[in-house]
């Protein structure tokens, strides 16, 4: 593969697994800047504010450069399409998430003129707004940046 | 949780990870059953037949009972919303795609009147149909059966 | 046909036939259970929750049984899909519904294997909120219970 | 309601009912022109194709005058979101359709400067291309012409 | 070309030009009417009314007739799917529009019996709630009326 | 506006009119570099196609290059929205288009490390693969590149 960090897969661990299952993965994290988070929410703008809050606060995108929000807005779009599955809408349609979120940016592949690319990754659970009538959902959206 | 087994997570890892990386996970394992498989191709059909064909020759699904083969269905569809994010095409598109794919079949709930549900998890690229002009895709459906 | 009970077929007609139309039909009725409402809403959330509330008071879902509640909530939205053709939104998109509903639980397959489906259909208006400015619309969404 | 013939309500009953059981509604029909048609098949275009075929042949629409085709056309491709519902695609699906169409042409709405308007209706099953693996399924669109 | 008069086109230019870049396109506007208008927004419904409400003023269309509201409402929907470009939201979102639309009625056909069209153009900008961060958008919706 | 070059609008007004037509802006066109050309399909691949293609040629995208490839792809794909209005297909629903396109690569925004964008915009036909049985169609796309 031409690629030598999957930042898509970093992103997908770091939103799937427990803090305590990662310590396998850490060789993965060289040389990529990441961030972490949770939302809850029934509505996608809170979904939506929730990672460009964290990926702003952490650096992980500039402020007010709109390239950078603009890569980052989309990846997370595409990510929230695999999380809602052909419908994009969350209260709406009378359903909640709990979501855990990654935010990974690196230089994925080998040639360096590709420069860099973000990856968002969500898991969690979506469903009915009853606690336990709900399964799990995932979501994988890349950009260049 | 009221979900003591993550059939969505173990068909996320299961599709995502490495032979070699799926070792500290193998207690998730227990208590469900799964195959895995990978598939490259540039028409939706292919993918669904794919993972179809692998279901029903692990004996995860009945063969002609359509109720476990709906079932499946639309758990596959899910997960390529994820992996296509919005338009649901490959080859018409002018892209391809190469994925991993784990289907999982399990009983998530504590609550054992909820019976046996399908995870079915995508991983791997989408593209143009020239190598290395690539990034990762993911996605993940879950169904009752 | 496999079907000996078409479930979907008896729920279009109790969702768009008038009661005193309905007598012709009453062969149809033997072997399934069903139910009939009504709603008029400019959003999806209220449709969706019109026909789950019926559905669980009626007793053709048990309540918080989260597979039961999965199949009814993607038969609804499957049915929805053909009552608003395209865009799933009513009022963001300054349209209301007026919508006779009816679900249907039976078992439609001569081989008893394929177990109990669920069918849901929509009949009445969409249009502008101002009275008359409307067509008729219709939808029809069936699943695996 | 503003509608003295609901040329939707029409053409569901012509696509859903056998030809035994439409008699009760025989007097449904006085003021409408309809055709009625099937179809089966694994692509969107022969569809389209065969509803377009017997409408012009019917003389439901003029051939070659673009308003009615237009029109017609748009119809179709509702009523076919109610089959497909959300993904609008059959054979690159890896599923199949056997449908019974009707398409209504009439003036539904008492002020008659409303003037005429189609409805499209289809019926029938959707499915693995495997026999008996399949469900029904519904879509009726409405259009001015 | 079997089109005369270029509905779509004079809609794009009168929503996209500034007035003063109008001057050598009045000869396009004979024969046809239209209005122009500007609308910012959180929400669709916000943009739709906002069209509807400048073309019923401007008698563009017969307020109350329902076949020429739908037409007109239709070629609204269209034109949106262009500015949003795959989600039909936008505060929902988190994104805001400012637009500038307008609407165009004539008979484009050199066939008369083809009658009446109309065109619904925007063309502005889309993006985050934060002054500078966005990009242009631009929308084309076509109808018989 | 935070915008001194309107890349979008230059795209639009090299798609939609015609040679002789724009002489009075080609001061819009000082800054950015630009492609036009033409292409007529019944498939979306071969729309696709032809404007990377061309793209390519004029040295617009670095050959090869992922990132490029990339912009420009969802640049397509957006202005392809607007073309097609909410199904994501051409020839599988029976029509055909005949398009004129413009590639546009510049620096929009007056802070300059907002770097280059590229607009996508595409005008011309879309209607039944019979000759006159069409309407005009239209689609933007913009992407940071």
């Amino acid at each position: 593969m031409s690629q030598e960090i999957l930042i898509g897969k970093v992103a997908i661990l770091l939103a799937t697994l427990e803090e305590s299952e990662t310590a396998p993965f850490q060789p993965l994290l060289k040389g990529v800047h990441y961030c972490r988070g949770k939302v809850g929410a029934m509505n996608m703008e809170k979904v939506i504010a929730a990672v460009e809050t964290a990926a702003t606060r952490e650096n992980l995108i500039t402020e007010n450069l709109y390239r950078e929000n603009h890569a980052l807005y989309h990846a997370i779009l595409e990510a929230l399409e695999g999380v809602t599955r052909g419908q994009f809408a969350i209260g709406d349609m009378k359903r909640t998430v709990g979501l855990r979120f990654a935010v990974v940016r690196g230089r994925p592949y080998t040639d360096k003129r590709e420069g860099e690319w973000i990856a968002v990754a969500f898991y969690g659970t979506i469903g009915a707004p009853v606690k336990g009538l709900e399964h799990e959902a995932m979501g994988l959206g890349v950009n260049h940046i």
